[in-house]
């Protein structure tokens, strides 16, 4: 088959998000509607620490495998970003002031002791995706990111509204990621859109995309299992205080 | 077997630079000293930049690797003095600064065509070693830094008195090294003495440096045997104007 328009690739990747998005899962909605407790939003947050922790390593597995020098300068900010640098603090800092904010003990939270198996997994079959497969599907895999404004300004308002124990100040990693997110989408996007000129490879593209919702996806369907219906908790994960 | 102290430790690391370090090599002492003609020293360097190109690479695949924050954050200014960042041109640039000098042409120097095939399979030895040993192995092995700034301050000097076709400017990269490697160094000495608990890890970091040295070793040799003696330059590879 012919490759498609860059254009045509462009909307079958924003159809992916329209599609199966974490936006549109039932845990999203019940997180920013006020509908859960403060021991559910823990049990959120502390299992979202492992997926912002791995972050820098998915970005550091990328640059790795790139000959291509402006494309390493572009992508190392990334991990600048979530690291911090010098007196930056950076994305995981601000995530360990959200975990802080609801009382979470910061050893706790960053040993990753009581977050569930199933996030773990998914995390690091992400960090492994951008390890194994081409470059190109690595770069698109990071596209989850054109959706995540809408998401992240629902998430800062509903949140700030609907729950007593959170205010502005833990709501600072959303806020910056406002705007950081979509000068990185459109980076990647814009490569996608170059490097991806086969048929196969753009299917393979839209295929990366798919993977990292899932890879979003599998981790609300966890915390749902496990912490709303039926709020069956593994053995050895978190279990909040507010838990009967 | 016990653990040796971390000043032993230092001490045997330390000694491996002295036995096999490659300012030992024949070929260094030719290019610090003026004995190669500038043919041999273009060789030298368009050699020499696959090492330079694959650094950031290697430093990107030790970050991948590590859920250690505080360490990725002290590493990125690895890729970040390399690769540049921003208005800083990095350290690639500056060396093909220097290759510009030698009057080779840019994109024949990054295609790496006129490589020898032994200076990539070494580099790309140290890429895999840093890939696949365990992390304080892969730190180790940047601990040839210890003895760089002695082979830096000798080449500038000689090869500035040496060569009319060499002057400040394109020595910009040595220079610069002067100051990153000592700190690089000491901090990755640190990291090494703290981190190989057990005598077998410190052998295996020993070892490590060993291994180094060899990649370092091995891409000299190579440009001995094709540019020096006894001149067997192989199918493909560069062939100096100069060269009878």
């Amino acid at each position: 088959m012919d490759p498609m328009s860059p254009e045509e690739l462009e909307q079958q990747i924003r159809a992916v998000g329209a599609e199966r998005y974490h936006d549109k899962h039932p845990f999203h909605r019940l997180l920013h509607s006020g509908k859960l407790t403060k021991g559910q939003v823990q049990a959120w947050a502390l299992n979202r620490y492992c997926y912002q922790a791995a972050v820098p390593r998915k970005d550091a597995a990328l640059m790795s495998r790139t000959t291509d020098r402006e494309l390493r300068r572009e992508w190392v900010h990334r991990i600048l970003d979530h690291d911090g640098y010098g007196d930056e603090e950076g994305g995981i800092e601000r995530w360990l002031a959200l975990t802080d904010g609801l009382g979470l003990d910061r050893e706790y939270v960053t040993s990753m002791r009581g977050a569930l198996p199933a996030t773990k997994f998914a995390v690091e079959a992400y960090v492994n995706f951008v390890r194994e497969r081409s470059l190109v599907e690595a770069v698109a895999s990071s596209l989850t990111e054109l959706f995540a404004p809408a998401i992240h300004r629902e998430r800062i308002a509903g949140m700030l509204e609907n729950y007593d124990f959170i205010d502005e100040k833990v709501m600072a990693y959303f806020r910056r990621r406002l705007t950081q997110a979509p000068r990185d989408a459109q980076f990647a996007l814009e490569y996608v859109k170059r490097h991806a000129t086969t048929r196969e490879l753009q299917e393979l593209c839209i295929e990366a995309v798919r993977f990292k919702c899932n890879v979003l996806w599998a981790q609300l369907d966890a915390l749902h299992h496990a912490y709303v219906s039926p709020g069956l908790i593994p053995p050895g994960a978190f279990r909040p205080e507010d838990v009967a």
